[in-house]
């Protein structure tokens, strides 16, 4: 690998590390009897705004600082990178104006809102979040701060790998959820940074697969009508990330809702823990292809906890 | 306080340090933030058999070992005391037979049936659950467990304080839920030892206040027709456990079902966490009593987390 792929990730991890968790990994005995394997859960969940979104966030605000050209931050989302975004801008004593879906839960504009940050809530479409977002670059001239599809996002995310790796020693693969592909990708390269010997496995819901049709057609073929409860994961995979993916995963497994949700109440339940959805695809992974990872030393990254209580499948 | 005391907890926490977790404390910014003091949440839903009863009968069990007039163990319960007895005695190489009420949710006798236990179903009745544990005593010759008047189970559940003042020291206030006060007489016990400066504070729905109504009147008043979501903390106060928590809670303080439901969802939203709700408790009691605990640092027991997923009240 690239060396200075390294040199960012450490560069990143110091830049980030008072705004961030260090999160702990768990572990539950009853849990590995059940998948015949020994898996730890790192726990973003558990991560400041909860999700490790936060990393990214902070790493590309962070970044600009001491830049007396900034004159602040935008982005578009309707959930965790809006949060992070704000907070991270917060933190850098940075103006954040963040374009919201005017259909995005009110209690996520207000979390917004109380990091000090501008909301300007748009009609709910890609097309309008990504005209709001273009309008407050050129009037204001703001920086905006892609949600994945960005270097220094990734860099930022693989900083919870290199956690991982720091915490736990001959780990035999790593699994990820597949969304935009930001923390695939910064995991990725944190992994041939640290832990050369861990395979890198990615996890999709069947629901919204477009990186296993990827990288079974060896083609970048983007996410149309998801339909999955891992609403975290709906993105199609962005460009910068897409080559890291296709070069370096040694599989990406899909798992069905159904298979999703029982995996989601198992960690309720065994790791008495909060976690979306989208977090209990790499367990589902892991309990769908037991042969495949039997006696093995797995790292899962639980992404967020962000859920909707009212909203919970059981 | 009778030095032996400490002596017994000292005793009890190296018997049965290889069979518990040593389980976390957890933080939360914005929870502090609401409740306008600093709060220290002790995780035992995150325990062995997921609450801190596995303490208590850990150490009430392992006692009992090395005692060749022992034939088994056994114990009437519903819940969390059936798994924990049935797992210690698993451990301790114990047979165990344990009455469960014909009513008890069907994942928790399967789950004392893995330990290893026999279970003996009877009629949902008190009479009848101690009638059968009276059969087994008479018959098998078996030593009974009480959950929570015993003095060993007592000590067993004082390692859980004892713990929190090994983690965090100048504590103003520790405060516990009040159900048979097992956990509540150990906890004053380990605060008289280890921390004699904090304050003990007794919390209770008030829906099942006997420990306030006794505390108040100077009376031991059992509780009758308890009504609460809390139900854990249903039953009435021990014999053993009665004068302990009358001469040494600073206060014994109640708060309401939506004080508590609200406190719980605070705890799965910020701590993203899965607690009973037993254990919210006394976050609600902190939050409906903001100017006694301003500025303080107070340590709150979250008790257990086996709470029905299907049945959260939000």
């Amino acid at each position: 690998m690239n060396k200075n792929y390294q040199i960012e990730i450490e560069k990143a991890h110091i830049r980030i590390k008072s705004a961030i968790h260090l999160t702990p990994i768990l572990t539950s005995e009853s849990i590995d009897l059940l998948a015949g394997c020994n898996l730890y859960f790192k726990c973003e969940n558990f991560q400041k705004i909860g999700a490790f979104k936060m990393r990214g966030a902070a790493n590309a605000v962070f970044q600009l600082t001491g830049n007396s050209a900034i004159n602040g931050i935008t982005t578009h989302s309707s959930g965790n990178h809006a949060q992070a975004v704000a907070l991270a801008a917060k933190e850098a004593g940075l103006h954040a104006k963040i374009v919201m879906p005017s259909d995005a839960p009110k209690v996520k504009i207000a979390a917004v809102k109380g990091y000090g940050a501008e909301v300007v809530l748009c009609e709910p479409t890609l097309q309008a979040r990504e005209d709001g977002v273009q309008k407050i670059i050129k009037e204001d001239g703001f920086v905006f701060i892609h949600p994945y599809d960005n270097w220094e996002v990734i860099y930022g995310q693989g900083t919870c790998a290199k956690e991982i790796y720091e915490q736990e020693v001959d780990l035999d693969a790593l699994l990820v959820p597949i969304g935009g592909g930001g923390l695939m990708a910064g995991s990725i390269l944190s992994t041939l940074a640290y832990s050369p010997n861990t395979q890198i496995i990615g996890c999709e819901p069947k629901g919204a697969d477009d990186a296993y049709q990827s990288w079974k057609s060896g083609k970048h073929i983007p996410q149309t009508n998801p339909n999955t409860i891992a609403d975290g994961l709906k993105t199609s995979v962005g460009k910068i990330n897409f080559p890291i993916i296709m070069e370096n995963v040694a599989a990406i497994l899909t798992v069905t809702d159904e298979e999703i949700i029982a995996a989601m109440r198992l960690i309720y339940e065994r790791l008495k823990i909060v976690i979306e959805p989208s977090c209990a695809v790499p367990l589902a992974v892991v309990l769908a292809n037991k042969a495949l990872f039997e006696g093995k030393r797995l790292a899962l990254i639980l992404t967020g906890g962000n859920v909707d209580l009212a909203e919970l499948p059981f």
